[in-house]
């Protein structure tokens, strides 16, 4: 199988910040000792990845770069030290391309946090090509039963939202409150929040919205802030007991909704804030934050474990993410799409086509 | 014993907010089947007990009161429901003199949380009289191998600073930043922290509060944020890996030092806040928040638990909180001082004088 | 209302350990300061009873003695320190009548630790009498749709079962195992697991358990231990990975399937035991438990908390318990059935009759 | 200075299992990608390396085979993916030299549990050699302030025991009874357990012993097994309440002290099992168990996170072990007393005789 390996591929390749993005051929390179060799077969496109075309993030890019973090394949070549993954076993390649796996946050299994971590289509090249390089001990293990197209959102969207639920202490049984319920990442994390046991409160606005949420979603109430005279006191009566949710997922982090939900989360209540809105805060009275023991948390990506469980909701078939699929060479039509606002769902690239 | 309890005894007491403070006799209350009467010998005198006769804060004072919430003494009567504590055993009221125990909060030893709880010197009157009533569930446990001038200001400045580092997380062997170290709260959490197994970085201004943090109570580091030109980049330096403290203590909470607390903690790190300033913020950036997945907490004052336990560590000996004591009738003169910002250490008022 | 409680009630009451078991008019009690008087309506049988009328615990008995300890009903009067329930509130009557609230335990919400814990029908009168009292802090809270007949056995199977799942630190996804999952604490067992976002290996004998496990309580999995040829290799490979499950939950403890889970549990599972059959010890090998890191845990009745978390989960239609109802008049004849071990689910009786 | 490695070296090597022990030249090894080369100046002697060469644990051994597996010295080559150590830099190499890291245990920072895990002087060539091979991501780093002899037994008992009470999950203040605290691993547990904020019970037998672990060694009180009439009164008599220590460290562990143990430690306390004696069987009655909420736990070495935290205990000088030096040439002799169990504290072999 090796030796089907082509010596040229296909990749969306941007020279310098702001681009332009080429579509062209490229060589493929081989794993080093510890990597593998994906044949990626689908790859979704995040706002990330346009966020790094534009050079949004004070945080350097690899230039030129393949972008890309939501790449789905087969392993085509592997490295001598690589033992626990075999050629043609389906990978997916995420956010986290590789870390160092020694430093002080690797041995805590935190490693988003490695300081020496590799990030996919960021600081090396990404899964908008056909053969993506990566780290054999970050690759997401896939099982041959999940679709490679459906996959591909999980392994970013899925494991972000999954990961700000753990971080977020809540208990089977207790309710979370999501910002934002109603977008990409929200209809993602109502579902994995009542996979967990938990109970929802949506929080977002428009009739559509939700009924999606309550219907389709899984929230047990809605909270419409376009139309709310007063938020903080409808997110509390939609507690049984009036206390408030005990935890608050934000995923569209603004100011605003961030000083609300110190409001109105519960005594003791965790806000885990997701998104990362260019130069917003997070702000809260310190005499309220006190006095009702709030604890804010940023939450970044999920580590490999949060990744392995991620999957393995998603796998049981209680996560659903719906994608529209378009070739690898349309990657630009998406991005112009993204750079409207007129997306509902996610795109994924074949990138045979 | 119970026979000789007067009918009528001193107290220091005021009408409306704003006062005026008078020292005048008047009636020794009954205890209730649940609580417990105290013959109050020595009371502290925090910060709080000026602002509640001010009417500083956004909480409704019972009027008239008797303030004061640290006060130790002995107990003359108690309440047909009273089994575990006897008449003569010795007790502290602090601020939380009792709470419902049965709801949601007290469910979960949060009882500082209960929606019911009742606040010594504020919602009830407190120790800065000669018999308090308190709820017997509720008074500090005293050994009789404790002195009672001593420990009145462990009662609220020790049991808070105690559970503010318990909030932290922070294991033996990490590193704890402490703002405002050379204070009064400060001074007390360094010492916690060292018997905690915690290593100590202090921050605060002024060569002699350096030096008394470094060779008095234990910091093995000092940061004065008078002096220093990068905050942000000493605190880290005083790491051994420059990574930043695994916490950090905002004991005198202002805007800035918290901001920068989020620049200099260590990633996955938990900046604690205890102090009140009226009117401020809690403000984090968002991006740096989260990719660095720090926790901001905020930590009022310890339960039950946290209050045995931290009498417990003051009573063999490894805590000391310098005081000064005067007569009760002397309560005016220590709110002059603590206006005019002129105290150092603590005033203990003696309930006899 | 409080009038019309009657001077004299019906009650089942034995004078000396062995019984006999008397059906009799007793009076009815005041409660004190801090207790309610239930008019108990239903009121579930649990073995302990017997054990209790028996004899069969190292524990002293109340005698003479009114058994039950599954009580649900109405509350009809309450002392003066009772402020958050109201008469005609409904109310259930659990294992832990009461507890000292002030106890080292109790302050870390562990009030079944209370070394002066009262336990109902054990070592004060429990639900077996139309009216009995309770410590009001303890009762637990019954929303009014919640039916008083199906949630007398969930106030002590359902509210220890959950307790001992919590206990298992399982989180959603993980798999746990529960042996003896087609019993009456198994089958709820199973429900409250799947409800918590749990994966269940059910482990019991027969095909009529077997078919109600898995189409009806919701495992993913079942071993047979009457048929398996190796146990432990069964157990193992009903896990995805071969590992073994997370947990395991100990429902019919006896020597041989303690040993047999410290076998498949997966390195750094936990085994959680509930059931105490007379005079058995827990075992385990020290060479294999220290090399796999196992924990082994003793999970006794549930505290308050845990008592309104099960309830809620109960209350959403989650957990269904099978119950038949007779009259309080009839407890002797469910003892005799309960002896001769020929009951399926639970018994509850009805006090009007 | 990789010029300077030699093509031959000393070691000591056993062909089968019981042995002879051969000390002769072995050819120096060449590290893989992912290793170092080691110049190992000393190493401890463990008792476990003789349980290796006399074949008694039911694990395959490497033959023919170079033990030890605390190993102190110099890195003098390194593998081409090695980054964060340097040529120069001192590391040890501990019981595990390796292990995948990326299957389920190592992504949960459970190394030692790993599946594929390298044992030094066990399924690989460990430390009785001048040039020790090891996985580079699992050398234990270590400051050159750290002398390499003294430092020999931390790497393997020192990090061992501080797991130990790590899993106990005590807080500093709490109280932890260490059974052998008079021991080789007791008399460190006690040291740490000291710097981490526990107070000790030590239990063991001898005046000797008791005034060690009084007066060197930080234990509040001693329990003498040998001469006490009621172990059990007497263990709980050493806390202040009388309620027992919170955690049980068996270093020592055989059955008796096992089944003791659960019945002294506090209600809720943890029972940390670390020592293996062959055979034995943890046995602890069902009843207490579970009516105490206890919690049995066993615990093997730490990982590279407790590793690290162990060692930075030690360099800060609040750990002693008292150690000999002699030959590595002088295996033989160690292994002679150490059958005849007339050794006190650890021998450290110098690489160099």
């Amino acid at each position: 199988m090796v030796s089907q390996i082509p010596k040229m591929q296909w990749a969306q390749v941007f020279e310098k910040t702001g681009g332009p993005l080429e579509y062209k051929q490229i060589p493929v390179k081989q794993p080093g000792p510890d990597e593998v060799l994906i044949n990626i077969k689908f790859s979704g496109v995040c706002h990330t990845d346009l966020h790094a075309m534009n050079g949004d993030w004070p945080l350097a890019l690899k230039l030129p770069l393949v972008g890309g973090h939501e790449g789905a394949g087969v392993v085509v070549a592997k490295g001598e030290l690589v033992k626990d993954i075999e050629i043609g076993d389906h990978a997916g390649v995420k956010w986290i391309n590789g870390s160092c796996l020694a430093c002080d946050f690797c041995q805590q299994s935190d490693e988003p946090l490695c300081p020496h971590a590799l990030l996919s289509g960021y600081t090396v090249d990404g899964s908008f090509q056909q053969y993506c390089i990566a780290k054999a001990a970050h690759v997401a293990r896939l099982h041959k039963d999940i679709p490679l197209d459906a996959v591909a959102p999980v392994l970013c969207a899925g494991i972000t939202v999954y990961k700000g639920l753990k971080e977020s202490g809540a208990r089977p049984g207790q309710t979370v409150a999501i910002v934002g319920a109603g977008g990409g990442l929200g209809s993602i994390a109502q579902q994995y929040a009542r996979a967990m046991g938990l109970r929802v409160i949506a929080i977002d606005a428009g009739d559509e919205k939700k009924k999606m949420c309550l219907e389709q979603l899984g929230a047990e109430s809605f909270v419409d802030f376009s139309t709310s005279k007063d938020l903080v006191k409808d997110v509390k009566a939609a507690t049984e007991d009036g206390l408030g949710p005990h935890a608050v997922i934000l995923v569209a982090v603004t100011e605003k909704p961030f000083q609300q939900a110190a409001e109105y989360v519960r005594p003791r209540g965790v806000i885990v804030c997701i998104g990362m809105p260019a130069g917003a805060y997070l702000r809260a009275p310190v005499f309220e934050s006190v006095v009702k023991m709030i604890t804010i948390k940023g939450s970044y990506v999920g580590n490999r474990k949060d990744t392995s469980e991620a999957l393995d909701f998603y796998r049981r078939g209680v996560i659903k993410c719906p994608f529209k699929v378009v070739g690898l060479s349309e990657l630009k039509m998406v991005y112009d799409k993204m750079r409207a606002g007129t997306i509902a769902g996610r795109y994924v690239l074949d990138t045979s086509k």
